[in-house]
């Protein structure tokens, strides 16, 4: 156990004109990737205060997305901090924020809302362009907050939640209910959010309509529960793991296949369960061949298929035109097509009045420092959502 | 020219038990394909009675379409009668015709509604599923009601309006307004009303959006005055011939550009010119690198791009992931996304009430045995539209 000191700097934190700046420097307990393939590091690093509209967060709650496992083969600077769905209390704030303040609960946000560009002034988009200023792995400034050893260390998603302490910009933080049980809410964050919105928002099923879920993961269901509380009259799920059927069901599939169990390509199949086609299909996985199973089998005539798996910048689709033009649509989903700051507190808020249960995605919570057995859990395909708590 | 003659068969058409059959073979013009790459042949065909659950129809006018120019070249079975845009007076119905009776003025459906299948009782769907049972070139009951120097001619789209009288289903004609000038509304057949709807309802432009129109032809224009329709705050038309923009603007386009002005993909072009991207953008052409072009044009969260032009079955697009995966929906539009029966008589009587223009689309008009000089306008561009009369 590493313990938490904060550094004083005794020449600028008594300043009496700068009362609200906290110029603390906390040591912590955080994960560090070193290099590619390496296994996550349990450090201590440094995490500076928050420079002006920054915060710091005390994380209590991260969960291990399964896009963050996808990082782990993927990332492209090092070393880095991981994480992104998580939430936890402010510590501290920097200049000029005003939306949250020393002990509100908050939610990190891996997409932010900034309230200002095209994507935020449009009714329909919730892809805010500031995100792309996370790309690079630093702050605003050019800098990161994390140092380690005596290097910088990356920051993630502009979140970097698998470090005890963290600073992130107070436009991707969402203040929530002050009795939110954060070991809980975490989810809300990225994985249950992005499911659930994606049949929702994006998708907008109908009632009595038939979806088809491809990938029933801790994504996967939410995508079920959404689809569900929209009023599907029928949803399959479709997984090569029949060992996730029973939660699926559990969660509102009406029925689960396994795409090995068949012959035929699973479009055929499902083209013949459905009666021509479902109305709505998930691709919960992202592998470019299952978006291509999942569009064919939506109805050809108004099918809806929604992409919310990852799918890696050098892929290509490769979709026969036919499949579209007689009037199927194809729609990416990011955050399940929520606007962050203003939706997630709602949700959180949903969450409370008991129309959201979380609780059948949490199947294990371990101590942070479990980081690499939580990791082996999740590619052993033996856990839906791991939390990790400080 | 070629007379028309009404061959009675004497034995049948007295049947007093029978008096609304008409069981008369006609001979009449014809635009015969009779193999590949071959020009039309203007023939004297015999067109037999309709049989049950059909109907015979005098075309008045049929249009030339960009769809049929492709057909040219890429007609599976010979020898065949295209045309699918048209209008007309019903002549004479089979047993069972309940919707039409001889008299009607009508407009021919490449897409029928037969009001019964999984896409005719879908609010979101057009394509219904009797639209298969045209794609072999045959009616209903395995044969065709053409015939010409003792040859059966194959249907097209069971439509086939290359001819002065022709054959078709009940549920592949819509009544229309009495008092409707045929050689104007036949264009609601088609072509007007595909890209009108492609706008109106497939992406369902808003008030104050900014569209894109990749392709000014007819098609590419019914799609512009859809977004003015829909209150499109800018509407830019691209194509590679700058001829059209004079059309273009006139039918409601703010700006028109040409690709090859530019030394930058047009994609790139259109980005800056929107601010980040447009909010709807429309491929009237067909290509798969123009459809991707369109896509990417979109903007990258919300942005919504419509497949109008015809892709051929063996064409695959090739779609980065990441195109789709912030946000951007692609959807395929057949028919502008109407319920034919339903939908075309309503939009007879909007251009009866002067809601809608057709004129700015309608540059030529022909008779009908000058097919071939119409294929050489359309070839060069130099029509919109040209409508051929009988």
């Amino acid at each position: 156990m590493i313990n938490i000191r904060i550094l004083t700097l005794p020449n600028l934190s008594n300043l009496s004109f700068f009362p609200h700046f906290i110029f603390q420097v906390i040591r912590c307990r955080a994960a560090v990737l070193w290099k590619p393939d390496a296994p996550f590091s349990i450090e201590e690093v440094e995490v500076a205060p928050p420079k002006a509209k920054e915060v710091r967060i005390k994380i209590v709650a991260t969960g291990l997305c399964g896009s963050e496992m996808k990082m782990l083969n993927n990332c492209q600077r090092f070393p880095i901090i991981l994480g992104h769905e998580a939430a936890g209390i402010v510590e501290s704030v920097g200049e000029g924020v005003s939306t949250v303040k020393k002990g509100d609960k908050v939610i990190t946000l891996f997409l932010p809302q900034c309230g200002e560009c095209t994507s935020c002034l449009n009714i329909g988009g919730n892809v805010c362009i500031k995100v792309k200023e996370s790309y690079d792995g630093l702050m605003s400034d050019g800098t990161t907050r994390f140092t380690c050893k005596g290097k910088s260390i990356y920051h993630f998603a502009n979140t970097s939640t698998f470090s005890e302490y963290t600073v992130m910009r107070e436009i991707s933080v969402a203040k929530v209910d002050a009795g939110a049980p954060l070991e809980k809410v975490c989810l809300i964050s990225c994985g249950f959010s992005t499911g659930y919105g994606a049949a929702i928002n994006t998708a907008k099923v109908t009632a009595g309509s038939t979806c088809v879920v491809f990938g029933l993961g801790g994504v996967g269901l939410s995508v079920i529960m959404g689809c569900k509380a929209a009023g599907a009259a029928r949803i399959i799920g479709v997984d090569i793991n029949k060992d996730k059927f029973e939660k699926a069901k559990e969660v509102g599939a009406t029925e689960c296949i396994n795409p090995q169990d068949f012959k035929k390509p699973i479009q055929e199949i499902l083209f013949e369960m459905t009666n021509a086609g479902a109305d709505f299909c998930f691709e919960v996985i992202g592998n470019p061949e299952t978006v291509v199973a999942a569009l064919a089998s939506c109805h050809e005539s108004h099918g809806v298929c929604v992409i919310v798996g990852w799918i890696s910048a050098s892929v290509q689709l490769s979709i026969s035109g036919l499949l579209l033009f007689s009037g199927r649509s194809l729609k990416g989903s990011i955050f399940g097509g929520w606007k962050s700051r203003d939706d997630v507190p709602k949700l959180v808020s949903d969450y409370m009045a008991k129309k959201l249960n979380l609780n059948p995605l949490i199947t294990h919570t371990l101590n942070f420092d479990k980081i690499s057995e939580a990791v082996e859990l999740m590619k052993t395909g033996k856990c839906i959502r791991c939390i990790l708590t400080f």
